[in-house]
């Protein structure tokens, strides 16, 4: 049996004889002695095979990178000067009495050590990759996140449900993975995007506080960040009011940063309007680490004989605003280009700029390409709003809102994340930031298709005393919304539901979902909130993202044990794949392949 | 804020002032007061509404059934010869000082303690029948039961890795559900059957103690106990043989019966070779609460001149055997015919049987329609064999010893659960009687196929020094595979798995799957075991049924928040459903529906 894991081996051991199994992770001989680090999912530690012990030690020297061995020897201190602080067993060795090999191994691909390997060789060697310690411990953290979510939420009253897989298809949203159905000839199955429709239900039906960590799906396009299954921690409870909810779940999120990462994030955790977050940084998920903020000038920009941005301020829903940058006096012209390529990105048509050299010499000591077409008022405004410093760079953006949100939004994340803005201290490098965004609107105006659609889910309550705005003004209507931000990303969103048929039917009017429609789609839940469903609301985290984050990990695949490429395909076992005839037969469909051309 | 749940009101809080939240269960009208039963998912409590109290009367008079509301008011004692044992409430009730109609209801279809209820209601209207006081306890218990799982396994370092649930189709086995690919033209992701090979993989990459509790997908025609996606709790371990590996589950097992229905199972657990399962029961999953056993007569039967004794004694794989019932003496001849006929749906062409009246009379006190055909050698060896005694009734079976162990052995559970079993005392009831079943043997021959298949599944292990049989006498050789049964289910099943190449070679050798076929199917599993795989093995409990028979459910549907029912649809959401052609079109098939015959 075994004594300990080999990376937990340590000064506690001195002097006694363990017996560890794991793997060689480097063989080594020095001086006629054969020393191994032996590797288990808890790390490593030194194995020392010393040619007295003639036996084990012709075992020692058959041994190669990845055999699986178990070794019994005696715990000794490293000699001085050989200690590696770097490992819990650094500063002692196990001097083996006695070596098993269990299986040995080809010699591998690759050396797991090897950090330059491509990511095809790494899903296709998947099961070698996950021998990496870095994949281990990713691994293990993600374990530890979802039982400290469990632990916290079992102390509340949370109750683990589990919801369909095989579940109705609703043609809106993200397009759905399906099933074909072999008993029900023609129909399908659909896998759930979330569990949404299910856990309120499980509300209606009186569970009270609902959780589930879940597999959810989505067949869309993928980018570095997106599976085709994700992990969802999923939660819902009845009778609690916005504000309740959110400190169960800021509270759950501390609890599992404490736990994890021994991290104490900010209690209570800031919160922030929608409109705030957008004002000020031009994003619903703001990266507080990073210090720049938006100067709004739309107002004083209106009449400056600079097109770009009086035509940006004078236009129903353009906005002008500056983003003041510290220090960035210094930025060199193909900095500059290099930014404003960036902000095109976004949809930006260009990036104006002011460097302030010395504010006591007025107009003299700006430089800038604009500021000859920007009159006194305008530029003074530019400078006490955004506390021009000499020294700074003021950028700018005029256009949509939405593009100089999302364009100049991007740069002041871009410029923070430098090494410029680090050096800057711009940016609290290793700090967690997390915060609440809020009072989130009820509908987004879609201009193609003429007409509102949900901003979050159609199920999301209005806030209170914004009822009559659903058939007034839409687009004033805020929401019980709620979306948990740390560092620039989302981590988790949520909101209080509707929980009365005739608010729901409020909002499918105002998002023209008539009767019939909404029975057709929603017509099980629309039946339930009849039956004297509960005031009920909750929230849906992000797992792999919470888990790539906290790991540092650079991609989500980074946290999943088998993920799938971008073309969606599982290197390791080759899925999808094609399958037989009499499968497609009993399951009554048939392909209908792309048509091949050819040259004619 | 809710002081407690409805249902956790107790003589505790005596003179206190409580808010509770629930749905109106009942209201009568007694002498000018209204008594409310008020339910949430604990229990229910009584409420009391004084005419005295106006305001709140008045809201009380317009409460109907289902209604959500939200009560505060004075626990009192109620007055005696009122008081209700059955509740944890029991004793007291509560005079309502205020009353919130959260909700209303419509009137409810149908009464929510109407025990007579079709299955089709239940499910169309899934979201009331949840709130049946017994479905909230049985999905209660399920959480308690998954999550003490989780307590255990953590606290013993096993750690819950996520498998894909988009994996690859592999055609044998049950059938696989098929998931088309967009991406990939004319490619097919599957749902998975279990995550076996994923699990020995992670064992594979060092991950050394793995548990997931996961949904699995069967697309079989579906019985009672059967759903298209149903939970197991998957675990595996490294470095552990069979013995270590079965005590860590069975304690898994006794705690959670211990932490969830206080019921101390046996320590330790028995353990029956499956040979002698099959000997003593005719079954690999005995119910051991059912105290009769098998006398097997097989030798001594086959020079009788009951033809039917003898010709099965004497053909290859015939077996005679006798079911002894005590004090069966009295059986009527109509009970006897319907034994009879039970047996037949085994095969069985018949149930010859002997009532023993009177032992001291010798021939003349058996009463029998064979006994004449039957010599005295053969019939004193059945019943000295068989400990006869005065008023016994004697079975037997006769034929092929398939076909005995089925008939007789569901006839021995079938006579042990009847009244007059329990009555007999033939049936420990309310026990709860587990045990291990070993040493299976690793293949089946498959008499159609004419070639040998794995009786577990093709990567389990065989037995130390079975090595060899492999190869000479593939029939021989017993697995390192078991199954945990309890009270004639089976709950559980797993083996050590293979760890190296050389002997999963023989295995499919023996299989008759060539190294092609074995590449294609298995070949990530094949190639991971070149890599330094360590011994390891595991097991997969049923969840569904586990609880099904922890909560006494009559189907594994009353345990499963949104079963489907045997036609595998969701009467609830109305799936599968019929899905856009732009659908199918991005999925690259089409339909291919079944012809319609028209009358000519």
């Amino acid at each position: 049996m075994r004594t300990c894991y080999t990376g937990q081996v340590s000064s506690e051991h001195l002097g006694q004889i363990v017996t560890l199994f794991g793997w060689v992770h480097r063989r080594r001989d020095h001086g006629g002695v054969i020393f191994i680090d032996l590797r288990d999912r808890e790390g490593l530690a030194q194995i020392v095979c010393d040619p007295d012990r003639v036996d084990t030690f012709q075992i020692a020297e058959r041994l190669r990178n990845e055999f699986c061995v178990s070794i019994t020897g005696l715990v000794r201190k490293r000699p001085e000067g050989t200690t590696n602080a770097s490992l819990k067993s650094g500063e002692v060795e196990i001097l083996a009495h006695d070596i098993d090999i269990l299986n040995a191994s080809v010699p591998v691909p690759f050396q797991l050590d090897d950090d330059n390997l491509s990511e095809t060789t790494r899903l296709t060697h998947r099961v070698l990759d996950l021998r990496r310690p870095q994949m281990q411990q990713n691994l293990m953290l993600r374990y530890r996140v979802s039982i400290e979510v469990r632990k916290y939420l079992d102390q509340l009253g949370f109750i683990d449900i589990e919801t369909p897989m095989l579940t109705k298809s609703t043609p809106e949203g993200a397009r759905d993975y399906l099933v074909p159905s072999r008993v029900n000839a023609g129909q399908f199955f659909a896998l759930p995007q979330s569990p949404q429709l299910f856990k309120q239900l499980l509300m209606v039906s009186g569970f009270d506080r609902y959780y589930q960590i879940v597999k959810c799906f989505r067949d869309e396009d993928l980018r570095a960040d997106r599976q085709p299954e994700f992990t969802q921690i999923d939660c819902e409870t009845s009778f609690l009011n916005e504000q309740q909810i959110r400190d169960i779940f800021e509270d759950m999120i501390r609890h599992v940063f404490k736990t994890v990462k021994n991290v104490d994030l900010a209690n209570p955790f800031p919160v922030m309007p929608w409109s705030e977050a957008m004002h000020r940084f031009g994003s619903d998920k703001p990266d507080l680490r990073v210090s720049l903020e938006f100067t709004d000038l739309t107002d004083i920009m209106k009449d400056v004989d600079f097109k770009v941005f009086a035509g940006a301020a004078n236009s129903e829903g353009g906005r002008v605003v500056a983003l003041r940058v510290p220090g960035g006096g210094d930025m060199s012209r193909s900095e500059i280009d290099a930014y404003t390529q960036f902000v095109g990105i976004y949809g930006a048509r260009g990036l104006a700029w002011i460097k302030v050299n010395d504010l006591a010499k007025g107009r003299e000591g700006l430089q800038s390409p604009i500021v000859k077409n920007i009159h006194d008022v305008a530029l003074n405004a530019v400078l006490e709003r955004s506390g021009a410093q000499n020294g700074d760079i003021i950028f700018f953006g005029a256009d949509k809102a939405k593009v100089v949100n999302d364009a100049i939004g991007a740069l002041r994340v871009k410029i923070g994340h430098s090494e410029f803005g680090r050096k800057q201290g711009l940016m609290a490098v290793g700090e967690w930031r997390p915060l609440w965004v809020v009072d989130f609107p009820m509908f987004e105006y879609d201009e193609e298709a003429g007409r509102y659609t949900a901003a979050h889910h159609p199920f999301t309550a209005p806030k209170d005393g914004h009822e009559d705005l659903l058939t007034t003004n839409p687009a004033a209507a805020l929401a019980k919304a709620y979306d948990m931000v740390l560092n620039g990303w989302e981590i988790g969103g949520g909101s209080v539901r509707i929980h009365r048929e005739e608010v729901q039917s409020k909002v499918f009017r105002a998002l023209k979902i008539d009767a019939e429609e909404a029975q057709l789609k929603f017509g099980f839940l629309l039946d339930a909130l009849q039956y004297g469903a509960p005031p009920h609301g909750g929230i849906a985290f992000g797992l792999d993202r919470i888990v790539t984050m906290m790991t540092g990990a650079e991609s989500i695949r980074d946290v999943i044990a088998f993920p799938k490429t971008q073309r969606a395909q599982d290197l390791l076992t080759q899925a999808p794949s094609a399958v037989d005839e009499k499968q497609l037969r009993e399951l009554h469909i048939r392909l209908r392949m792309p048509e091949v051309k050819t040259a004619g």
